[in-house]
């Protein structure tokens, strides 16, 4: 059975050097026993209240509304701004495919929008060139850590009456001049999967300053339920609650998001420096950016047989993701359009481990896989 | 802020005695704990499929496929049977609203029809005469640990060529004649709601015979990524998995299924006793069905002043349910149709506090309260 199902149990042998592997090493284990002890383990408790204000807290946004994974923190404010059929959505052809079939879910129409050279993610020139009479949002995703140009994106937002969804699924704790990523926009979502940055197993959370935005989509994700009367049913609703165990591990992350951030920064340093002589390229980031350095991706050289390098390296312990292939390969998506840029970075892009708790050991031993595959 | 919302804070003042309080003696706090050791808290684990196997041979389905809540579970099925716009389902308008929404959801029509006198439950005669050519499936509802009838309904699916979606979200343990809600039709789904007889905090299941339908909906509810590709996605799918930690609360949960169910039934039976007296009329099972007696739920005499009666209660320290308003008057669903039997029980119906560890001297504080309330 492939470890990528649903389901996917643990493996038989774990890989020595992992992707990802969550560092629980702080209040985790005492605020989920809490939960337990309690009896409060479902989406009713103490926890959810704080883990949310502690994303606010970090984003600087003024609403933070948890939500059961990252994905449903997509489909939810898309929903909620009223985007449905008939409508169109710019997005990357190039992203998790979480963020084109959340659009596809509304009823809208995913049109895909090329990548930039340099830092991977959706050019402003080209979501401009886009937009029709049809288009009602757009929607940035901030890859890797990485962060959209999100002044340019705004920029045109305004300029054509655009609402803009960030997805910040990867991109807790990145900053564009000081500011976190998913404030840019109308609003942003966050993904806590167990291979985040802050993990809550499965997990979600979008963020507004939108104060009717928020309360629409508090009311949306309860069931549409009326605030003042139990089962009467407002609007229509979804079941898109965290739980209150899935909080306390947030909260508990998020308490160290600080030594978190630092350690996985260190990470991308020393692969930086390491590789600094091999002729592969980093994801690059714009004058401003502070990446959270989420998972360190490359480019390995142009005609790299990479799913011979991905075994070679798994052969000797070390676990590797390839990028995402493009949206509009996908058989449900598949349209007669070229992305040259989106499709060479799906091509030759390469993701490292990168979890926070990695030792130059491990890193040392990172790099010497990765080197001698690619001789 | 109202108990009801989604983020539901801790009450401040729990009441006395809720209506439900999972019952989390066994080895819910082992099995998380190991979760949280292992660090295996995401939707990899080992617990997913041991408890999708304790579900599975709970029920006697084939398959057993675990989604994060009761709601999901619905929506998969419906969307991987291939209903969506164009299409009808009938529902019972007597529900809660999750069974419509989750319709709605895929873009077909929510089609009510009238519930039976005794057992509150969708009326197979009245399911027949709704039928028209672009009907797609039937939506029996198992209320409150009661069942359908199932018989009927799948003699009219059969003759009529319709998909039979068994929500079973408050039913885990009811049987007929021996076999478990949920496996008759061509699935069926549950809910592991924090006030459910098997609790996750939040979780749903969705079981079936169908091995084509299980591989769907298992491909659809892990982002329609294929089985040996990682990150090639080959429909449209959702992040709708349930993560290692609820799947371990709620294998421990179903261990003591057995144990929880004689719990439930003493609590139905002592309240049946106690009450015999009293103007009110319990739900009734049709011949051949075993109720979990999930909430036990009674009508009070006409005329009764329902929210006047609760809030009593409620000062006394007992806290009750209304049953679910009727879909048909809610704002997104009102129609100019007329249920009479739907109507009467929605405006009449109470549930009482029904949880396992109820005790004698906790359950006479509730009659007692209901029948002062009741002069
Ligand atoms: C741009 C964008 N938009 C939206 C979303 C949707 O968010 P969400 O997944 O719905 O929350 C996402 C999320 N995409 C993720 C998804 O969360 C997806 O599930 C994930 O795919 P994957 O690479 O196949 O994931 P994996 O193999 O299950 O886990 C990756 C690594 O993390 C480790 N890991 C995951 N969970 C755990 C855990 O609980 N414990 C330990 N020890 N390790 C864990 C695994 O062992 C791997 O090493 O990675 C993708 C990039 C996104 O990136
Ligand atoms: C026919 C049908 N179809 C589909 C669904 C959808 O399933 P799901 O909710 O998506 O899993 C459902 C689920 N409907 C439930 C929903 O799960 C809904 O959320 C629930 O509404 P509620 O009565 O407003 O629920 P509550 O007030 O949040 O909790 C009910 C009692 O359980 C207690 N409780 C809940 N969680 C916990 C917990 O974690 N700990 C403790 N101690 N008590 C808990 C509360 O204190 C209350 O006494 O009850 C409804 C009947 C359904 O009935």
């Amino acid at each position: 059975m492939n470890p990528a199902q649903a389901e996917r149990p643990v493996r038989a042998a774990q890989p020595v050097i992992p992707v990802y592997r969550p560092d629980l090493s702080g209040k985790e284990r005492d605020y989920v026993i809490d939960c337990v002890d309690s009896t409060w383990i479902s989406s009713i408790g103490a926890y959810i209240g704080k883990f949310e204000a502690a994303i606010a807290g970090v984003t600087g946004a003024k609403h933070a509304l948890s939500v059961c994974n990252g994905t449903v923190a997509l489909h939810l404010p898309l929903h909620c701004m009223g985007i449905g059929p008939g409508d169109e959505v710019i997005v990357p052809a190039f992203t998790y495919i979480a963020s084109v079939n959340t659009i596809a879910q509304t009823g809208a129409v995913p049109v895909f929008a090329e990548s930039l050279r340099g830092d991977w993610l959706l050019d402003p020139e080209d979501v401009e060139r886009r937009i029709t009479p049809r288009t009602k949002a757009i929607m940035p995703v901030h890859l890797y850590g990485g962060a959209c140009d999100m002044a340019a994106i705004m920029d045109i937002a305004q300029r054509h009456g655009l609402q803009v969804l960030e997805d910040a699924a990867e991109a807790l704790g990145t900053t564009i001049g000081g500011q976190h990523v998913g404030t840019f926009g109308h609003a942003g979502s966050f993904s806590f999967f167990g291979n985040k940055t802050v993990t809550t197993g499965e997990g979600g959370m979008v963020v507004t300053n939108d104060d009717a935005l928020a309360a629409t989509m508090r009311m949306t994700k309860g069931q549409g339920q009326s605030t003042t009367r139990r089962y009467w049913h407002e609007v229509l609703g979804f079941n898109y609650r965290m739980t209150n165990i899935s909080a306390a591990i947030g909260l508990a992350q998020t308490e160290r998001l600080p030594q978190i951030l630092a350690a996985k920064r260190r990470v991308a340093k020393i692969y930086k420096e390491s590789l600094a002589g091999m002729p592969v390229t980093f994801q690059q980031a714009m004058a401003g950016v502070e990446s959270a350095d989420w998972l360190v991706s490359l480019l390995l050289p142009p005609g790299t047989d990479r799913d011979r390098l991905m075994a070679e390296m798994q052969a000797v312990g070390v676990e590797t993701r390839p990028v995402f292939y493009p949206a509009h390969h996908m058989p449900m998506y598949r349209r007669e359009e070229h992305f040259p840029i989106a499709e060479d970075i799906a091509a030759r892009g390469l993701s490292l481990p990168s979890f926070p708790a990695l030792t130059d050991g491990e890193l040392a031993r990172v790099c010497e896989a990765l080197v001698n595959s690619l001789r």
